[in-house]
C-alpha cells in the first residue's frame, strides 16, 4: 500500500524564484487549456548581497534528459540547441499539449523557434533562454499562429502561488485524467530548500534513459553539471523503471531547473538533495502509472536474487510488456504461468527450475513449478487496485523494482480512435 | 489480396505412409477432442524392392525446431531426448490440447514419458520413436490417466484419408477458431511427392527460431540432416516472421516427418522441395495470423531499403509488437505517427528524415514528414480485412516481410479470463 500513499502525496509547494501560468491556444477540441508557461525570475542583487543576501540571478541553471527514440520531435531538437547556446541556463519553459510537433520537418523546427521567440520578446530575455516542449498527436503541423497569439495573455497571468503551478500541471495533460505533481522540502545547511515536480503521461510510456514531460523546479543553487548528475541518478530508478505499453515516445523530456533563490548550495547537501529528488521523481513516476490509459491495476514488480541489476531489470521489462501477463492482471486471473513464460523469453539466462513467483502474500510458483495456493483467495487478492508481484530468480543477490499496469479493453478503446 | 488467397488454400492431401486420428480424453471442459495422433507406418519391403519397388520402412525420418524460451515444457524435453535416442526417426506423434504440461517439474516429464509408452505399446514400437507435444494452460499437472485411457480407441480409429487428417488438425486447437492445414504436390524426378502441414496457434505467438505446434508430413525420402536443413530455411522466413502479441511460447514446436513412401529422394529435387516446404509453412503462418485472438485485421508489413535484412526484421518486430500501433489498426486510424515512433525506438540506427511510410496505396509519410493524403480515404482503406503497411528506411537495399494483426478489445476479453 506504500504506492497509494506515495501517489496521494500531491501537495504543491512552490520553490522560490519561479512563476507559472497556463493559456488556451485552441489546439484541443475540448477548449481546455493547452499551453503552459514557467519562468525562472531574473532579479537584481539585493542591497545586502555582499553580506550574504541574494545575489543577482538571471534565470535558472538547468539539466535535461531526452528520449532515446531516434525519431525526436522538433521542440527537443530546439531545446537541446538552446541549452548548449545558453550554457545550461533557462529563463522560461513553454509547453503546448494536443500536438507533438513531431515528424514535421524544418517547418516544425521553425515553429518551435517562433514560439520561443514570442516568449523571449514578452519577458525580455534571449531566445536560447526559452526551453520549448510539445505533446500530443505526431505528424500534424503545429498551429503556431494560435500559440503565438495566446502567449501575451498567458505570460501576464503568471503567479508564484500553488494555484498557478496547478494550472501549469493541468495544461500539459493529454489523455491524463489527473494532474501529476509532487513536492518536498529539505534543509541544506541552515536553509530551507523546496523541490517541486510536475509531470504528464498516461500512454506511450516506456521511457529509456528519459521519460515523458517532467519539470522539476528547485530553489537550491547548483551548477548545470551538478544538476545533470543528480538528475541522471534519480531518473535511472524512477522514470526508467515504468512502462504502460512498451512504446517509447518521441517527445520524452525531463527538465530540472534550479533558481538558487533559497541561497542554499546543492553541493553542501548533495545526499539530501539526491534523496529528495529521487522521492519526487518516484512519486511522479507512480502517478503516471496510476493514471495509465485504461488501467485498473497498478503493479509493483520486484525481481530479486538476480545475477545483476541489469538482468533483474531486463526480466522486469519482459513481464511488464507482455500483453498476455497484462490482460491476465486485468481479469484478476492467477495465471502465474504467463509470468514464468515471460521470464523465460526475457533473454536473461535464467534457470527455469529455480524460479519462485509470489502474487502478494501468495506463493504461486516454487522452483519452477506450481506452488500450493487457493485459486479463489489469489483471485480476490488480484482484484486490489495495487498488486505486488515478486519473482526470485535464485541466481544471485541483485534486485530491481519496476512499476507497470494491466492492459484493459479500455486501453484499446482509448487508442483505437485517437487521431480520427 | 495475395494473403487471403493463400490463406484460403487449405485443402488436405495426405502423403503416402501416414495415418491420423483424434481422441477425447476429457481435458477440455467443452468435451471437444483434445488428443491427436499421427503415425508413420512401418512396412515390410515389397516383393519388387530389388527392382525399384518400395524398400522396408520403419517410420519416418524427422527434423524438429523448438522454442527459444528458456522455460520449456516437459514434452519438448522428452521429444528432444527421443529424437537423439532414435537417431532422428519417428513412428508416432501424440499431442494433447488444453494443458501445456509446462512448469510441472519431474512429474511432468514422467507424465509425457508415460503417454509415449502407452502409444508405443499400442502400435508396437520403441518409446523413443514416439514424439509428444502439449498445448494449453501452463503450470497445471497433466491428467495423464485420462490421456492413457483414451489412447487405444484413438489409435484404432486411425486412417490415411483427408478426414482423419482434418480430425488431427482440429484436435490440437485451443483458442483457434479454425483448423490450419496446407498441402502441395510436387514432382521429383519421375515421382509425385506430397507435403502436408498442420498447425495450431492464435495467441502467445511471437516465435523466435521456432513456432507454435506445426506438423509437416511428406512422403519424400530424406535423411534427418537433409530435413533439418530444409526446415531451418523455411521457418526463418515464415513462422519466424509472425507475431500476434510478442509473447514467445514455452511449447513452440515444428516437426517435419518424411516417410519416404513416394520413393522420391529429396536430394534429387532439393530446390523444388524447399519451395514447396516454404509455401506450406507460409500458408500455415498466415492462417495463424488470420485466426489471431480477437484480431480483425491481418497486416502485411514490408520493411525495405534497410542496411541489412536483420535491421529490416528488427524494425518490423518493433512495429508488429507496438500496442499503440496495433490499437490504431483496430480502429482503422490513419495514425502513421505511431508507426514512425516504433521505427524510432526499434534500436536500429535509422535516419528519421529519410523514412517513407505507405498504408496500401496511400503514402502517409515522406522523408519523415506527413505526406499529402486524404484522411477519409485512408480510413476506408484501413477497414479492409488485410492491410499492407510498407516502410522504406532509404538506407540500403535489404528488405523483410512480416505478418501481424491488430490488438482489439476482444483480445483482452479472451485473455483476461483464461485459467479461472
Amino acid at each position: 500500500m506504500t504506492i497509494l500513499k506515495k501517489v496521494a502525496e500531491q501537495q504543491i509547494v512552490v520553490p522560490l524564484g519561479f512563476r507559472f501560468a497556463a493559456g488556451t491556444a485552441g489546439i484541443k477540441a475540448s477548449g481546455s487549456p493547452d499551453m503552459a508557461f514557467a519562468e525562472a525570475e531574473s532579479t537584481p542583487p539585493s542591497a545586502t548581497a555582499a553580506r550574504g543576501g541574494s545575489p543577482a540571478r538571471t534565470g535558472a541553471t538547468a539539466a535535461a534528459m531526452f528520449t532515446t527514440n531516434r525519431v525526436t520531435a522538433a521542440p527537443l531538437k530546439v531545446g537541446k540547441r538552446h541549452l548548449v547556446k545558453s550554457g545550461g541556463r533557462v529563463r522560461a519553459v513553454v509547453v503546448n499539449s494536443g500536438n507533438a510537433n513531431c515528424a514535421t520537418g524544418a517547418e516544425g523546427i521553425r515553429a518551435a523557434e517562433r514560439v520561443c521567440r514570442a516568449v523571449a520578446n514578452e519577458i525580455g530575455c534571449k531566445v536560447e533562454e526559452v526551453f520549448p516542449a510539445s505533446t500530443g498527436v505526431i505528424g500534424v503541423p503545429l498551429p503556431v499562429d494560435k500559440l503565438v497569439r495566446a502567449i501575451p495573455t498567458m505570460v501576464q497571468a503568471r503567479g508564484n502561488d500553488g494555484d498557478s503551478a496547478a494550472r501549469f500541471a493541468r495544461a500539459i495533460m493529454t489523455t491524463d485524467t489527473r494532474m501529476k505533481t509532487a513536492s518536498v522540502r529539505l534543509r541544506i545547511g541552515q536553509r530551507d530548500v523546496t523541490l517541486l515536480g510536475v509531470a504528464k503521461g498516461a500512454g506511450m510510456i516506456h521511457p529509456r534513459l528519459a521519460t515523458m514531460l517532467v519539470y522539476l523546479f528547485t530553489d537550491a543553487e547548483a551548477s548545470a553539471k551538478e544538476l545533470q548528475e543528480a538528475l541522471r541518478g534519480a531518473v535511472a530508478t524512477t522514470f526508467n523503471r515504468i512502462s504502460v505499453d512498451g512504446d517509447t515516445s518521441t517527445n520524452d523530456t525531463v527538465l530540472l531547473l534550479a533558481s538558487g533563490a533559497s541561497g542554499a548550495r546543492l553541493k553542501d547537501g548533495r545526499k539530501e538533495f539526491a534523496a529528495a529528488l529521487g522521492s519526487v521523481c518516484e512519486s511522479l513516476a507512480l502517478q503516471i502509472i496510476a493514471d495509465a490509459e485504461g488501467a485498473k491495476h497498478v503493479v509493483n514488480l520486484t525481481i530479486e536474487k538476480a545475477r545483476s541489476g541489469r538482468d533483474a531489470e531486463q526480466v522486469a521489462r519482459a513481464i511488464a510488456n507482455s500483453p498476455l501477463v497484462k490482460t491476465a492482471w486485468a481479469g484478476a486471473d492467477p495465471n502465474w504461468g504467463r509470468v514464468l513464460a515471460a521470464v523465460g523469453y526475457s533473454g536473461v539466462e535464467i534457470d527455469a527450475d529455480k524460479v519462485d513467483i509470489w502474487f502478494g502474500p501468495h506463493r504461486m510458483c516454487k522452483r519452477g513449478m506450481r506452488a500450493k495456493f487457493k485459486e479463489n483467495k489469489v483471485h480476490a487478492y488480484l482484484q486490489d487496485g495495487v498488486i505486488d508481484v515478486r519473482v526470485a530468480l535464485n541466481q544471485g543477490k541483485q534486485a530491481a523494482t519496476f512499476w507497470t499496469c494491466d492492459l484493459t479493453a479500455e486501453y484499446v478503446h482509448i487508442n483505437a480512435d485517437y487521431t480520427t
